[in-house]
């Protein structure tokens, strides 16, 4: 037999896991959006259940036996066959780290930390999450514990490579190292230019949510949603989910400000273009996965950051928005909403921070969570670290824990080291949007006249259709010329915050 | 601690099996309410993969000696375990007795003729159904085949018993026999008096649809129907989905005409509220399942039909109707929408057809689907049988095809052995809410009130917190006082029709 059986095995297996975990991952968007509030021990059985079973199908006893059968049989495989192959040892190895109870156990303590996070950030009452971030902190330490064993890795580069295939910690305290250096002095730099100039008109609300949605939707539609495999709904926090295949992005809304939800929209958006772009040929296979959330990041973050939040784009959606909800006047003016969309100022909420103070809550969370996973920081201490870190970093006390270490889901989520791959994602954004520009004549002339065809075909070739077919630096590399580094996002900030 | 062990493990993969069919469920509701066009293949995919998983849970090698030493080993269970085990092994028996190849076959049939109906029933033109419905029934029969030689019973009532547990055409053919003895005369009567009557006056829209779904989502909340644990959505064809904790009921909206789209969202409330009150210490196990589809549409039609439908629910809502409009007048009154409601007129589409009529247009599909799957009648006789059989029960016959023989899905769909259920259902409705009304005092009053609480509670305990924990029959006699029977349905149509 010339081919290689023993990978096609692997490659059935992998499709029947993938379709669970599709499946799962509709099930886990409808419970953001649609379930109702009773169902949440019941999806949570479902989606244990799932859990469990995708988890059994990676680790039969026959895996091991098939995975090195199929490796030694690679030379008949082509390149992405190869890379598939190389993607399906990897998930093995995070898979077969852990044992099947503690994957339940898992599962079944954030469902319940989730729903206890929603309640918890109403009532602004960290005290009443502590006891199920507890079980789910206890429980992702275990995993880390055993995936670092498996991957011979540290515990928190266990946690990282899960998020970020090849992240390591001592590689982002190099790269934070270098945006701590010029972060604070330039972030200083821009307050005062800013306080020396008048400050940006008020779009007045109140906005209706229909208008808001209806302009939204007209929006991402010109950039290259497709409403045909993807949704645009509400739910609390936004996020992207679904399939590659069935979008589903969410946002939500202020009736009075459309523009922070707008720009949730389109960093959704950025996300939901990278799915909808990866390799159509390898849908159900691990090598037709996104990279990361470094890349995944990076492309929200180019949407939004990068093309939506620059003149062009303003000047393109003003007069759209000016349409929307029937204004006009000097606030409307695209000089002011660009303004608007660029102003900086040190906030409580990480999801509502500007481009330039973002990085700063990133670091505090990836310096707690790390001590938090160390056993450094007991988390009836956490909200008196997550306070002093904010002084410290951004100058500001938040009033409650809504507004401090409640407010995102990620630790309730059981997503430990996921945090810095915002940041890293911000570097990525600024080096591919940078490459971009430099690639394609008229990119930003194009995002101007709302064509963003240009921008996303580049991206389509060097980044979405890549898939997993090679490491983050190695697509950065190949897509910019090198790998991931400050140099862009810092010249971005100069360019936008101080021009000369 | 359970003596049995066997049966231990027995629930442990039934309830596993319930978290991969709730899973379905949700994914089904979802396909047919929110997803995108494009996602089809990839939902198709999770779908099968799903289903592919349960059947494996319940076919797996040492099953059946599982179930044997469970039962010698019975004597250790309480009376729901005991009740439990006997449905276990009897949904076993359903799945262990198809060879995969037949189920995979039939099902790529059936999804070849789901899309050769749609075709066929937009051009009217039976002809072009015959190959892909041959091929249907062909392996609906080899299916009922292998389950009769499995349960022990006649083909017809191998396929009838996955709808309708014990359900057995000897039965049906006698009560059935007792409406022809006494329906079509009824119907006459029925006819005659209307026509010496004036006719009710119309409701002229058109109605929002937003109002529309504010004045059902007041009724069924004020029915009884929890939010808490469900949702009502739109879709093409109205349904009940969802699981028991997590309802997910559907109805459709026309601008010009609300009644349909009321009483259809009445009649899901209904199937929603069995699947709600079901034994909530059972939730995953086969017998805390709804008993079958008789029961099930008895649920329904007991909301829709019996109460829903009667003067003092109309009272009680008329004003509701009103506000919600902004309409009065004459044709507002309860008087006039109550003899809307309950207007009777053969017609040539069942689900458009009046409690009175209905059962004959069932008649037609049982003796049709009998005689196809018997090969006494061949699929190419089929219009002309279905058009005689019009003339005869009913006193019409349909135009074309698309409102004859076309317009059901359910034989496309492998639905052989369904249609009873409905008329049975009916039955049951009738026999269900006499029994309450004999035992509540002033439940008709409280209707009239808007206080279903006394008749929710009677169909609780009575009716939905059963389970399966015993049959349909047993369940009726407790609840009534006797097996099923047309007694009650019979006296419910001369009161509502033909009062003195």
């Amino acid at each position: 037999m010339i081919a290689n059986d023993a990978y096609a095995g692997l490659e059935r297996r992998f499709a029947r896991a993938s379709a669970v975990n599709r499946a799962a991952a509709i099930l886990n968007w409808d419970r953001s959006t649609m379930m109702p509030d009773g169902a949440s021990d019941d999806r949570a059985d479902q989606l244990a259940t799932l859990g469990v079973i995708a988890h059994e199908i990676m680790v039969a006893p026959d895996m091991a036996d098939l995975l090195a059968r199929a490796e030694a049989a690679a030379g008949a495989l082509d390149a992405w066959q190869a890379a598939n192959l190389r993607e399906m040892r990897r998930v093995w190895a995070h898979e077969s780290a852990l044992p099947g109870d503690l994957v339940e156990a898992r599962s079944r303590a954030i469902s319940a930390c989730e729903m206890a996070w929603r309640e918890a950030r109403r009532t602004a009452d960290f005290g009443t999450l502590v006891p199920t971030l507890t079980e789910v902190l206890v429980l992702t330490r275990r995993v880390g514990e055993a995936k670092a064993a498996a991957l011979g890795t540290s515990l928190y580069d266990a946690l990282l490579d899960e998020y970020e295939p090849g992240g390591r910690a001592a590689r982002i305290d190099a790269l934070f190292g270098e945006l701590r250096g010029f972060l604070p002095e330039l972030l200083g730099r821009v307050l005062d230019r800013q306080r020396s100039e008048p400050a940006p008109l008020a779009l007045d609300g109140p906005f209706p949510i229909e208008a808001q949605r209806r302009v939204g939707e007209e929006l991402i539609r010109i950039i290259g949603f497709d409403f045909h495999h993807g949704r645009l709904d509400v739910s609390a926090h936004p996020f992207t989910g679904g399939t590659a295949d069935d979008v589903r992005i969410t946002t939500r809304y202020d009736e009075a400000d459309f523009t922070r939800s707008l720009m949730g929209t389109l960093h959704e958006t950025g996300h939901g273009l990278y799915e909808a772009g990866l390799p159509r040929d390898w849908r159900r296979q691990p090598v037709g996965a996104a990279r990361g959330m470094v890349l995944h990041e990076s492309q929200s973050l180019l949407m939004e950051m990068q093309a939506c939040r620059g003149r062009a784009f303003i000047d393109f959606a003003a007069p759209r928005l000016q349409a929307a909800f029937g204004r006009s006047g000097p606030a409307w003016q695209a000089a002011n909403i660009h303004r608007l969309y660029t102003r900086v100022a040190p906030g409580f909420i990480r999801v509502d921070a500007d481009e330039v103070t973002y990085p700063l809550h990133v670091m505090l969370r990836y310096r707690l969570e790390r001590a938090m996973l160390a056993g450094d920081l007991a988390l009836v201490d956490l909200p008196g670290a997550w306070n002093d870190g904010m002084r410290e970093l951004l100058g500001i006390v938040p009033p409650d824990d809504a507004l401090g270490c409640l407010q995102d889901i990620h630790w309730p989520d059981g997503g430990w080291g996921y945090f810095p791959t915002y940041t890293l994602g911000a570097l990525a954004a600024a080096q591919l949007f940078a490459a971009a520009c430099r690639a394609v004549p008229g990119l930003l002339d194009g995002i101007g006249r709302g064509d963003f065809a240009p921008l996303l075909g580049w991206l389509r070739a060097n980044v979405h259709a890549r898939g997993s077919v090679a490491g983050t630096d190695e697509i950065l590399t190949a897509a910019t010329g090198a790998p991931l580094g400050v140099a862009a996002f810092k010249a971005h900030l100069e360019s936008r915050y101080l021009p000369a």
